[in-house]
């Protein structure tokens, strides 16, 4: 099974060269790799079939690509050296022509002149390569020989579930998008988290059901989403991953409701870990929470990056390979996964059975007998150890006086500003006592 | 047409010298200055008529005012130097007494000795001079002959309205008030941006119907009130325009609701603007916003001011002449106004006709079609120029994202942190190809 | 009458040496004192009587308890010295036994070696002594004669109320502990402060009716609960005065409900003081308000302390002996409590019958007749003397703007930033001139 930070890098360095797009053989090589970790249902949708507004677009796969050097022979640009190197989508093009009438379609980042864009063109017929300014201000004038080995045919758009059964059939939904190219925080470390989340899960009966999706960014969430609107209402809660695997802080970006209970749960458990992170509003713009908070759905998703969408120097360029992303933060982004939804499977409300005063915690053994010590002060005194444990006594009197009907464990645990589980742990111990109920 | 800064100071200058109050000819004067930039239509109301818990005071009207010692024959305080000498209203006054009877008729500012103060008693019968302290301080003792050649008469108290008509006839209230005498910032330069706004409005047919009104403080809202009380609802929007051309910074008071559409207007506009402002929250003093927000009534009325109401040291002095005002500081006030009617004008909601996920506009040529590029990066990158118009997509994004029917284009530029003038441009467009409905 | 803070300290230093437990003859005799200052009821609840979820338990009392080192003769601790020396419902022991057999029985403070802690064990039998320690050791090896002459036997739980009738039956509840035995702060500071205030309200006839119930904690408050839960609807308010005698600042601890009457009234109460004090959320630990918001009774009480339970080092040891609590400290305390119960009192809306515009104040004889000069100004300019009553008009602006019968005067003063006092006197003036009603 898949669960240490090792070998997810591992799985981001193999995926990592696959040339991805938006449709194509490189996705369903991407989700062969994934399934040999968890088990994936694979859908192909065809060419043209109508989801909500968009149209499924033509299957584009590619074999070969290059620029060469017609008076020297010499190969400036190959595809076979990265899949960057060709604009996702390109026609075919075999043609020579020279560098003046060359020069529009090559794309560069003057201002990081070492490295390669990323570039796409899905849905205005145009053909291109992508290089460093290096590269390019390194080529001589004359005629070049541009072959780009690509075909765009009807076929169809590929994408994959994979669904954890839970204990109700309400479901959590991760998505991560799987059309980029070489690009391995952007989102093979994604997709990387995603899969030893899945496959975690799978390991133990969650409360709810966990429906993984993998699937091309936009176009691939629109046609998940058009072929399941009328179970839409299953989903209740959903994180997009993206950007998984960077040094950076995490961040969680609410949905666009900023009270969903996904919303909730990030915001606590980033907070009670400690860990440095952000906490930022809804745009809509960023991943495929764009299209899972759509104003016709408006779900309850949120997106986990680390360093968000666009916000770091290597985004959608060649320097986001395998060594931009660590093991350690990969592990981190999928602790916190683990963790938030342990938290969502176990946040309920409950009803105090003896509401009027406090319940005699003594007689049913849940409170220390000899008093006269404050409650706080065993806390801080006594931390995890000592004679009375004076958090949980603490944590017991919190549930008893908010499960009221309108509280929730994890309301409980924000006023409180206890640990969820401290709380989690109460409830428990109260509802054995048969103080407490559902 | 009244347009520049220069203007309105020259419309300031001109209106200066007269002794207006809550009635007479000084007001009258005035309404016949202001008349000439824009059409009026003038109200008289007659002495005793009954207007809400109030009665139309007499008609106050004054030729001349001086005291003279008797002894050597100098006039110490004339009238004719400026209509502040006199206390406004006061009854009329032809004796002889010494310094010492007179004495309590006469009003300094003791910590200002150089500045004659602005005194009234317009509800109770009465007599006075204004005068500077230093002036007081060297008048002989000895008799004084006494004048005030003044008249209360049964009369009118008179106040005028200029409607620019709009698409709709729901109003917005434009007040000022015409009643302080020699006094430029307050309360002149609100007349003088109130002119100019109504002659720019007039030059073309705004969405709201736009009321300028132009009457004396208290009695004359308080009299167009209850003369409008049952066409009351028409007044959607209101502000009242005061110490308009001081150089201090702009201070928007809220209406008694808080959250009115003109108080989340302003509050945006002075935001976005990037302007060093004050919003403060309502209080039941300053000027007519007291009446137009007095419960029974409540409307949306804010006050929008430069340095406000009694904050300054020129306040209520002979230190608030013309040169207290500055042009730059009239047009500044005016452009928030326009700009806030712009606003105002233009807000609404709207329906995303396409609401299932984002709708494709590339093929409706709203978007780039090359990507791999952020939008939040374009936006950074090119400004206002450059390939692609990331700040115009964003909005386009933002106003999909939000045109729910629960937001209108206002709440959709707080939310975004845009400019109302893009996310207004977006929705526009969106409508244009058929994405978005009102 | 008990008013001053020196009679306050008296009362204090007389009720110190008794030895109150959750039953006994210590909180009789402590009720028989404070009943020579104030009438009250005593109840007597019989051991066994079920009382929500507890029982009343069997009543204890002591009469000697001491260790005695046999070799030597000496008694190295006697319960003479000081009621904290026996852990409270110790039972009855006459024994011999070593050092080592009575260690276990024997709680000391280490890090405050000079200090006797406080130490109970109401419902699990046991016996126990504490002391400092310094004395602990000191004590030689050897035998020791161990007697505690204790008694627990089938009895009775005592608490008494004071009830000061009102104009109305809505009741305000002022609780206090008085179950413990040699502490100063904790309780008998609050039940010395709740005395003189029961002395004081008993002079004139409030608005509330006042109850003022004086019980052992816990058991005492659930008692009392159980034996009027069908009239606790009658609570309207109420207030837990406990730690009411240290130097430390004024802590008031929001009801559970956190915008309670009594809540609101104690914030602004604090604020307007320019005391320096704390406002903190409500935690199910503390006092008796534990029991009175549990979530089946929920009531809007409140607890005012100075330094709150179990902040302070003395906190439930010897230390804490009448020199730790003030005279100054306790007629503060008593003081916020006279003037919370006096907003308290007067609070209520009223609806202006001139809601059209602001009514005509000058001629009834409300305004200031001379114009041209600022409210505001005047506040500041003439402070409480002056020429005009600057204050007294505002608040008179204020109560009618906002007496919509949505505000209560307490709003008033909380929006106006006025004092209470300044709103109130503006209400009844207005309302002297019929321009408000109830």
């Amino acid at each position: 099974m898949i669960t240490t930070g090792t070998q997810m890098h591992e799985l981001v360095r193999r995926l990592y060269p696959l040339c991805r797009s938006i449709t194509g053989d490189g996705v369903r090589r991407t989700l062969d790799i994934v399934g040999e970790h968890i088990g994936l249902t694979v859908h192909e949708v065809p060419t043209g079939t109508q989801v909500l507004d968009w149209t499924v677009p033509q299957e584009w796969n590619i074999r070969a690509a290059h620029l060469t050097h017609v008076a020297t022979g010499r190969r400036v640009v190959d595809f076979a050296d990265s899949s960057l190197h060709v604009v996702s989508y390109s026609v075919p093009v075999s043609a020579t022509m020279s560098l003046a009438e060359l020069r529009p379609h090559l794309h560069t980042l003057p201002e990081q002149p070492s490295l390669v864009p990323y570039r796409t063109s899905y849905y205005a017929p145009a053909w291109g390569f992508c290089l460093s300014q290096d590269t390019l201000e390194k080529m001589p004038d004359g005629d070049y020989e541009v072959v780009i080995d690509s075909t765009l045919t009807d076929g169809s758009l590929t994408y994959a579930e994979h669904v954890v059964p839970g204990e109700v059939s309400d479901e959590v939904l991760v998505s991560c998008h799987v059309c980029h190219p070489s690009l391995a925080n952007d989102n093979l470390a994604g997709v990387a988290v995603a899969t030893a989340l899945a496959a975690e899960l799978a390991e133990r009966r969650p409360h709810h059901t966990y429906r993984f999706l993998f699937a091309p960014g936009t176009i691939g969430s629109i046609t998940w989403l058009a072929r399941n609107a009328e179970r839409i209402d299953r989903v209740r809660h959903g994180l997009v991953l993206a950007c998984a695997g960077d040094r950076g802080a995490l961040t969680y970006k609410q949905s666009r409701r900023g009270d969903a209970g996904i919303d909730r749960v990030l915001r606590h458990v980033l907070r009670a870990s400690g860990r440095p992170h952000s906490v930022v509003e809804f745009s809509p713009y960023g991943y495929d929470e764009r299209q899972f908070c759509s104003p016709g759905f408006n779900l309850g998703v949120g997106s986990l990056t680390r360093t968000p969408y666009a916000g770091y120097p290597e985004y959608h360029t060649s320097a986001d390979n395998p060594d931009f992303v660590s093991a350690e933060a990969m592990e981190d982004t999928l602790a916190v996964c683990r963790e938030a939804f342990s938290v969502l499977d176990r946040d309920r409300r409950y009803v105090n059975l003896s509401p009027y005063g406090e319940p005699q915690l003594g007689r049913r053994g849940l409170y220390d007998s000899l008093g006269g010590r404050s409650e706080a002060g065993r806390v801080t005194a006594t931390g995890g150890g000592g004679r009375g444990d004076g958090r949980a006594q603490l944590a017991m009197l919190w549930v008893l006086n908010l499960s009221d009907g309108e509280h929730s464990l994890l309301d409980i645990a924000e006023r409180s500003a206890l640990p969820f589980d401290a709380v989690a742990d109460a409830a428990r111990a109260l509802q054995g006592a048969g103080l407490l109920k559902e």
